[in-house]
């Protein structure tokens, strides 16, 4: 194992423990829906964007990590809402993931629905208590709510709900543009990236220079994500995926790939990800594991 | 008409225009989203809890009406959105609501989930537009954000979202206590009163013995607004009531009204009736629109 596995393991579970601190009590009349919320939340998963909010806010010279921690509760409930929503009868209809039944195959449609309801209210009221650390400091009060308003932008209809949307319009539909795929990949994928790096140095006391600057470092990590998804849905190992590739082809899918072939978009991908890199360097001295965990999301095979 | 119901009207035109102004510009790539949540927002209705938020408002002397108008859109939001997932199949499924084809029956289950979520996202948007209108006084600013915490407390696991989980487990049960049945009226229903009734207080200025004395009163018109209906379901006329009567009795659903009886249950909304008028009575003078809804509110009989 290299050093930045090992570090990215050690720093996994600390995210997780911190998530667990701020999980509800599965308690009362209302414990139902709790379980399922709980469930859902403890399915496993890298942590990957409050892991990226307490880089930044690290990275960025945020010391307290006290006043980052809700808010990383926050974004990985608001995340994980919009996988249970997402999996739903009504949506994708999925039974499965990561192996385990999905919150609806467990609890019924009508529980998870009130589960990622629960979830993503609960994800307010939870970044909420960031203000309870702040106290009288009305610095840190300010800091606090920018970035509120920071994870509610993202996460809606200007943001991930607007991707969701839109990619659901485009489903079975062959004449996607590519501006509208840039759309649902900026917004659906991209905008809770860039959502977890602008909170964390927002709370760390960045100005807006930089935090337009990670905002379009998250962009970018999520965009290239997302075509080396569709690169890897044509020339990856179906083993190392654990899932079958030529998957888009079959659902009659126009990708960035498809339109640009697999060659342009790998360049693609090599150049927002340099792009990306670069522009961590400007921000920050203190970057090397965010480098190294841009580059291992984006240069993935798997 | 008499007089209150002149000044009633005239109150939920205003307050619809209020909501009018902060409903989402259906265009993007998300225009779908955008339209069904509109759909949703404008099905009419009395808009009771930003009504009831403004008169609080006013009642407590604001005089700045663009400080509570965000949170007066923001908890219709939540409402609604409550109400397109409790209509989906997966829930109640419900095909009509107020006389219009519900959400998703015009936009299908998906997109009516994806609704829901983007409204009570975009509620807290739009709730935290409340900071510009602060801008830079520290205390409307700390107003906004105590008003802010009891938006999300009253509409989550701790408030809404915990009386319909409990109600979903009382279904077919016939087996439910008092607790449960009070548990539920008081979260399901009185939260979000007693949420509009407070808000529309903090951003007043209101200190916190009036706020709490607020939030009892918010519980007692909530819970005896739901005794009522129970005892309308089975003493009330069907044709004033719109709706079939007893049909608690026929799901075998354990009300107040099955374990007291109609004449204890009247008796019980009579007393909680009057405490509300007394503690309303207690934290202003200017109250007499207020204590007449709340009246209007409870001795209904549709």
């Amino acid at each position: 194992m290299g050093d930045f596995d090992k570090a990215l393991e050690e720093k996994v579970k600390n995210t997780e423990g911190i998530i667990k601190n701020f999980l509800p009590k599965e308690e009362g009349y209302q414990k139902k829906v709790l379980e399922a919320m709980n469930y859902s939340m403890l399915a496993g998963g890298k942590r990957l964007r409050p892991l990226i909010m307490s880089e930044s806010y690290q990275m960025m010279g945020g010391e307290e990590m006290s006043l980052v921690e809700p808010f990383m509760a926050a974004i990985e409930m608001i995340h994980t809402y919009s996988l249970v929503h997402d999996d739903l009868p009504a949506m994708d209809n999925d039974d499965y993931r990561r192996g385990r039944e999905t919150t609806h195959k467990v609890y019924g449609p009508g529980m998870a629905t009130l589960a990622g309801d629960g979830l993503l209210n609960y994800a307010f009221e939870t970044a909420m208590k960031a203000f309870d650390v702040a106290g009288t400091d009305s610095d840190k009060t300010g800091r606090v709510i920018r970035a509120l308003r920071i994870l509610a932008d993202k996460a809606g209809i200007y943001g991930m709900v607007g991707g969701q949307c839109a990619d659901i319009e485009a489903e079975g539909k062959k004449s996607s543009t590519e501006d509208e795929i840039i759309y649902i990949h900026e917004h659906k994928t991209a905008a809770m990236i860039e959502s977890s790096l602008m909170i964390g140095a927002v709370l760390a006391g960045a100005d807006k220079n930089t935090v337009d600057k990670l905002e379009k470092v998250g962009s970018h990590v999520g965009v290239a994500f997302q075509i080396q998804d569709d690169v890897l849905d044509i020339v990856g190992d179906q083993e190392k995926l654990g899932k079958p590739i030529g998957s888009d082809e079959k659902n009659e899918k126009t990708t960035y790939v498809s339109i640009h072939g697999v060659d342009k978009s790998r360049e693609e991908v090599k150049r927002r990800s340099e792009e990306a890199v670069d522009l961590v360097k400007e921000v920050s001295d203190n970057c090397d594991f965010m480098v190294e965990l841009i580059e291992w999301l984006i240069s993935r095979d798997r």
